[in-house]
């Protein structure tokens, strides 16, 4: 959608430094954006760019140093104002109608006559939901999309294609689930008896709170027993594994690959970096910031930042990982050490002895070896 | 399903000890278990909770230490005793009948007239079955499954939606595979040549034996020539990729996120930490123990315990990360050493010349630099 | 398909060393190969083998010391001569007819009337074709499989079952997307604002260049502005996931469970080892190498080969992990030689003393503890 720069400044709450009447119709990034284009410094790596853009204007926050003559849009907060301009000008995602479709549920859709389908529905044909299933109003269903007996997804859903939601489980409001996601396939739980692993069943469900996006190839196992949670506000990137019985807070963050195990419990606005693992049982406060990569294998208290393999405090681990660049050198050094400290040794005892010969008594004299 | 605890009891090969008239009805975790619930001490973090569970019976092992009023059901082995009372109260999971079936199968799946189904099978809609593919009897296949051209499935599986088998592999008889899972795709095989990747057709297939579970979004890759296996018992988590050509045996479990690489040998009854990883054409012996996030670059001989990055034997391991938890530490602790041995050498040195000039030959005196 | 040997050897442009009439119909591998069968020594822990194999001749490279009666085929390039042998043999795989097809479309397909489908395309029933799509021509469109909006398919694709291509996003010529693989969906972008992540449109989309191979489970987000890109003949194997605007280059090669985060820049010939990870905003050389489990945590120049947690030059990784594998007895020697430093400290002061008391003054010897 196009607007003045005047326009774009009101609506996301910026000050504008520049040409108000200037036109705009999009965000590009900065290295090429061009005229009719907003940018936004995502990263510091990329300020140079501040003095070449072609852009309409620059989001930028209050202490950002630019060119005088650059046109500026200067927010409190510049990602959430480079957000709302992405908002302003773009829109959201919007939904194709069902192919085949009356009332928005496509006659290729196949719905269970039990199951219920609030208003306001898409659902796209190859769509199935199965026997008990309740779907809230406003959802978008994509082909591909199962849903399992007495599921219950809440409004204002979308479910993209091929994504999986198992029998029972209740998904929460305004929920976004990506494609080829499963929410509460079995949890991995087997007991083993004379040589067999022995399945456990799964008893539990998942249950996906409100406001949840849960990226594509993610898998949230059901629990054994009462529930999986995945808080609200909680957002999962893709080919996240959470094990059966595990609780996320409300609002946090998790990058792809990361692995949560069996019945860890996550508290609040905690950020897991890519291909993290957490081991099962453990307990992590909100808050807590888990570096990409990192194994925990103990609790993490509120607040604590962690990194490492095992995880330990973020700046030890920084730290310890600078000392280690060079660990090689360090055996050298070591070794090194220890031909001085045997050559200080020798030389020692031979001075020793020399004094002893030139008048002291030997018995007085210090043993380098056994005297601390 | 209702039973008393003396039935229970019976029925899991428990000794009671406790009131066997008091009914049950289902199974909790001990922190949330109340009146009719079941509950087992999963893990020792949780036995503060065996004073105040409210529990109708904790399953505990014959030397745990209880609260003398706990009932309690004792068993041999009281994690398989749980998973027997699981079964006992709540059974196994139950398939819904297909949409629009007769005799089991649904109108709206897609089999080929070329295609064999046996007795008892429940075929959802939108489930397709390609030209000459067998599906033995008392199968479950869920909307969106793909059988591919001349595969087979044995007796008693279940593919939950959206799993795809390509062509020709074999999966054998109870074998369940989750949602999104895929088997039999091509092997990551090229040849490069002249800059350019130059694909290896995969000729070959993969076979899933009896008994197998394959967790939602793993991939097995078809091999190169002959077969991928994955040997009866053996179960995997969620997200684990499976190079082609790779080998495992009998009762393995892996954990999610696994990556095991092509032509790899795994013994049986080998386990698999999450994340961890097995490098190509290398060989695991049965009852090989890899640590979650391992990295296994060399083979592993059957029964050893292995950890870290790369793998070596698990106690190393430890040990090594204990020591690593301060390696900045030991890098400065090194750095100072430097300086007292720097220290200890200038100060003998001027000893030396010292008591040269005190009396004794200097011609005789050690000399810390090169003496050894 | 069955021919002589002498006739594979033109074929794949090899040196015969052997009976050229013999028939061979077949590849295997080293050990298990017989009659009639081809092999390759692919890896030289299978090298013992070459004396004992039974397969009618083995592809070796000018330099391999074989058996002088082993029947050969000596090429230069033996991997690609391998290669060569499977596609004569074996061919390229072959795509089923579509059920219930006219012209290859099949009437279970749900296609848009406004979509475009080339010539010679097969599209199966259960897949889906949105609005506004083109898709080109001699494709093949597995069952399950969902194109949305105005995407565009070059020609001669194969999408296997339950693979998804979300709107817009752009597929070029002979590129082969596997079972359950996504292409742009979201990337995991978001503005944190009063406690809320507030989601940012993905404008952008995926760019997938001619060739490439996208493995099983895979998942490439689309950008927030402008595209994600994948070069032309570039190869993932399975369950991996690139990053909202991340930009491979041609010829790259990913191993399963590799994580590129957002904005990553890598050029061309990149091979990325199994679970490595690049954090966002980097930028890869072409022709770099990153090792197995690698995090890769700043830019990599050209030609580089790293690994390591943080990823470092890949000999300086290899020597530290070396030192490392005894990283707990570099700690107790270090503790040993602190030890010992006291001991010669104490034994010099010692000394230091004796001589002041036999002769010499104490104010001109030494002082271990602050003379440098």
């Amino acid at each position: 959608m196009e607007m003045t720069l005047a326009e774009l400044a009101a609506r996301i709450g910026a000050e504008l430094v520049g040409d108000g009447a200037v036109r705009v119709h999009a965000v590009a990034p900065i290295d090429r954006a061009g005229a009719g284009e907003i940018t936004f410094l995502a990263n510091q790596r990329y300020a140079e760019y501040l003095a070449s853009t072609r852009a309409a204007a620059v989001i930028v926050g209050r202490s950002a140093e630019c060119p005088p003559s650059l046109p500026r849009l200067v927010a409190e907060d510049p990602y959430f104002a480079f957000r709302e301009a992405i908002v302003a000008l773009h829109g959201h995602r919007e939904h194709p109608p069902p192919m085949e479709a009356r009332d928005g549920v496509s006659a290729g859709a196949r719905i269970h006559p039990s199951a219920s389908i609030g208003a306001g529905c898409r659902i796209h044909p190859l769509a199935a939901v199965e026997r008990g299933a309740t779907i809230g109003r406003d959802c978008v269903l994509y082909p591909g999309v199962y849903v399992g007996e007495e599921a219950t997804i809440g409004d204002g859903c979308v479910l993209f294609p091929n994504s999986v939601v198992y029998d029972r489980c209740r998904i929460g409001n305004r929920v976004t689930i990506h494609a080829c996601a499963v929410i509460g396939s079995d949890g991995f739980g087997y007991a083993t008896h004379h040589g067999r692993h022995e399945k456990i069943p799964q008893t539990g469900i998942v249950v996906v709170e409100d406001e949840v996006e849960i990226g594509s190839g993610c898998v949230v196992e059901r629990a054994a027993m009462e529930e999986t949670r995945i808080g609200a506000g909680t957002k999962l990137a893709d080919l996240i594994s959470i094990g059966h019985g595990a609780r996320l807070g409300r609002g946090c963050l998790l990058v792809s690959l990361v692995g949560i195990s069996g019945s860890v419990e996550v508290g609040d606005f905690v950020a897991f970096g890519g291909q993290a693992g957490v081991a099962g049982h453990l307990s992590i406060g909100s808050q807590a910031q888990i570096a990409a990569k990192a194994a925990v294998v103990s609790d993490v208290p509120p607040g604590a930042r962690v990194a490492g393999i095992p995880a330990i405090d973020l700046d030890a681990a920084k730290r310890n990982a600078l000392a280690g660049r060079d660990l090689y050198g360090m055996s050298r050094r070591l070794k090194e050490l220890e031909r001085e400290v045997g050559r200080l040794t020798a030389a020692l005892e031979t001075l020793r002895r020399e004094m002893a010969a030139t008048g002291s008594s030997p018995d007085d004299a210090p043993d380098p070896e056994h005297d601390s």
